[in-house]
């Protein structure tokens, strides 16, 4: 049977291929709770290992606050509820007994930290107070579930920060968008990234900065937010502190969410019809030899194995008796190995490796030479993957001038003045959303004033 | 104030160490569910590192299941709710409506992960299946909670294997236990390990290895347990395998949970009237660096910073101003920090070091010399500790042959039989429980039988 392009029918491809690889198992008997088996969680846990150094290198502590919020709590702030009360979890009954108080299964922390918070900033010598968290979070998801996309159990990096003023949470939201780049640059994804409309921030934010990145399928994708609460929280939960002159003042706040929806982008987006394709810096497995029967072949690749792994490369070698190296060649396609080793007589003899790119093509090396190069390799695969994501994102974005050219399901690029009225009639007429702006100028598409470059898309 | 030694009033010392060295922020507003803060946290992210560490090494995959059970499932193994169904907390509603069908908070995971395993094993060729998983448990404790010893929500360490009989499942219990060995030689713990009574194992388990350690108080601390399960949960969540024969066989199963508890057993054991006492191969800051201001000190410090990072010691220079050394050496004492230095100008002059160590004595090194044995000087204060928790450990538990000598709160060793009989008037007549035998006989302390040396105390 021939193996379809991501692009031919991008949702059947996705699930499939995800099961196919171990990345997660969806046989688990309640509707949008999956099962993270070894790969997944290698790479899931990968891609946690990165952040931290990230969030780390910024001065951000890391924490672990209780998953079980009081209701009394999780209601003090009247916006935040009004978020997230028909997508909650409540807890009513502990062994056979009613709790005196109900509890939320956090959806996200603010209400669980905040109160927290009260306590630990006192002082302006406090701030700035910076700590993250890698936990999960729950929600109850009416919409249709999809595997890392619209979870109801969603494995979450959440930053949480206070600050003396506007000023220096703004500066923080600065400093979360560099730790983004960093991020982006270990996953290889592209994206956009900006504000979105006052409308669709997040709720009890003063201002969102959404990033977004684009499947096969057209779709747009939120990978990442940063927040900027002003003291919209600070406030409520009466996170105080007493400034240099002895004045009590309400801390600005910020916040920075990262989701599994990262493992979903690195499928839905570097993957093709062979399978994954999984970025060199987070794969599970980096290089995996596979011998092709022959006398020394096996010690030759136990050496080169052990070699990799004490340059701290992680390397598999895959001796199973019972596969031939072609189907193991496709077993390894599919999940996404960046380097393949073919080693046989022939490399045996003369003291060669051939190695197979999964981004396509194939090399002949001395082994001295490869292990000398072999990081160099992996960044080289590492580029490669991020520079073909990049061109496919950019393929997708169509500029149109006429709304009624807007693309059925792709997204497109247009200028938008920044007024609702005018949003509204773009999203009407496109069944798009309005994503975030960049700093280039024309007509809007709509009325004809100056308007920002603003990507329009469907959504995940 | 004069300070305490931790055996003076145990309770007391334990929660406040805790607190003042922020291990724990018990202020959080649910009962039994404490915050963890940075320093605690990492403390408890080394340890569970280090447990990957061996658990990988047993050829263990790690995996990350739903913290959510379906009602129907969590039913299943009668014996197994009749456990746990008093002490688990249940979701009824999401958002405004009540769900289908009831979930439960996991206070352990068989009931996630068996239905998936009777997937997962299929033929012999699946077995033996291993994998663990660290993640938070829920217990709806009604007795008294106490940080990271009994609380309602608990860092939790969990391995679960399906093998093809009996004896394959115990060996992988002898696994586990090497396992253990290497986990509490890094935690620098003494402890005693046995089979528990027939009527103290697991709720489901054909048997139980409790491993338990004694706090000054004179209680103990079940701080890791093995099981071995038969095929007592593979009956009834149908975990069935074809052998090579062609024929359908239950698998036999084992589980192994540890818990934060081992934190709460540093704390407990290791420290002293001055504080927290850490175990260097787990302490968050193995070597605190303190300068005695004077000229080049500074500079003198942040070289030696740089030279001890970059062998991979995790160390940290406490250059604040607002403090004298004086101040800074009991602050670093109280957090348990292994090795100090002190930095003056003398040792800037000479090339030297002045060395302190968290388990008493100074020493007056070259930096060269200093440099080269620092890992030396680790590992030695590491075997300090074990050594001196083992000898207080020895000293708490008396032996006995006389029923009615036994000690009001410390525990005993004693010669039992076995019998459930002699048992229960030992309980009655100390107040103390059977923990676990070993291979030493004598006469039973109630029958006169012969029975094994046995460890009776008071638990936590």
């Amino acid at each position: 049977m021939e193996k379809e392009e991501p692009e031919d029918n991008f949702s059947e491809w996705y699930n499939d291929i995800i099961e196919r690889t171990g990345l997660s198992d969806k046989r688990y008997p309640v509707k949008g709770l999956n099962i993270w088996p070894p790969y997944g969680w290698k790479l899931m846990r990968n891609i946690d290992q990165m952040i931290r150094k990230y969030f780390d290198s910024k001065d951000y502590q890391e924490v672990n606050f209780p998953t079980l919020i009081p209701e009394s709590q999780f209601n003090k702030e009247a916006e935040h509820i009004k978020g997230f009360s028909n997508e909650v979890y409540w807890i009513t009954h502990g062994g056979n007994d009613p709790l005196d108080e109900k509890l939320v299964l956090r959806p996200t922390s603010e209400t669980a930290m905040y109160p927290i918070f009260s306590l630990w900033v006192r002082s302006h010598a406090d701030l700035p107070l910076r700590i993250y968290q890698i936990v999960n979070v729950f929600r109850y998801e009416t919409k249709q579930t999809r595997t890392f996309i619209r979870v109801r159990e969603i494995h979450f990096i959440e930053g949480h920060t206070c600050h003396e003023d506007y000023q220096s949470a703004e500066r923080q939201v600065s400093d979360d968008i560099e730790i983004w780049k960093n991020i982006a640059d270990e996953v290889a994804l592209p994206y956009i990234m900006g504000k979105r409309p006052d409308w669709d921030k997040f709720p009890g934010a003063h201002y969102t900065i959404g990033v977004d990145t684009f499947f096969p399928s057209g779709r747009s994708l939120q990978i990442a937010t940063m927040h900027h609460y002003k003291d919209n929280f600070s406030k409520p939960y009466d996170i105080v502190y007493t400034d240099e002159n002895g004045e009590r003042k309400y801390a600005h706040q910020t916040t920075f969410g990262i989701s599994e929806r990262l493992v979903g982008a690195i499928v839905g987006i570097h993957g093709d019809k062979k399978g994954l394709i999984l970025p060199p810096k987070v794969a599970p497995i980096q290089v995996i030899i596979v011998p092709i029967p022959g006398e020394g072949v096996i010690e030759y690749c136990k050496k080169l194995l052990k070699n990799l792994t004490e340059m701290g490369i992680r390397a598999k070698l895959d001796d199973r008796d019972q596969y031939t190296p072609g189907w193991k060649y496709n077993d390894w396609e599919e999940k996404g190995i960046p380097l393949r080793i073919e080693i046989g007589l022939r490399e045996v003899r003369d003291n060669k490796v051939t190695l197979a790119y999964r981004t396509g093509g194939k090399k002949n090396m001395l082994i001295e030479s490869f292990m000398s190069e072999v990081q160099n390799i992996l960044n080289e695969i590492q580029e490669i993957i991020k520079k073909n994501a990049k061109e496919k994102m950019d393929s997708y974005i169509k500029f149109i001038d006429d709304i009624e050219k807007s693309d059925d399901v792709m997204p497109n690029a247009i200028y938008w003045c920044g007024s609702r009225e005018c949003a509204t009639k773009i999203e009407e007429k496109t069944g798009k959303s309005i994503l975030s702006s960049s700093e280039e100028y024309g007509k809007c598409i709509i009325c004809g004033e100056k308007g920002n470059k603003t990507i329009i898309s469907k959504k995940y």
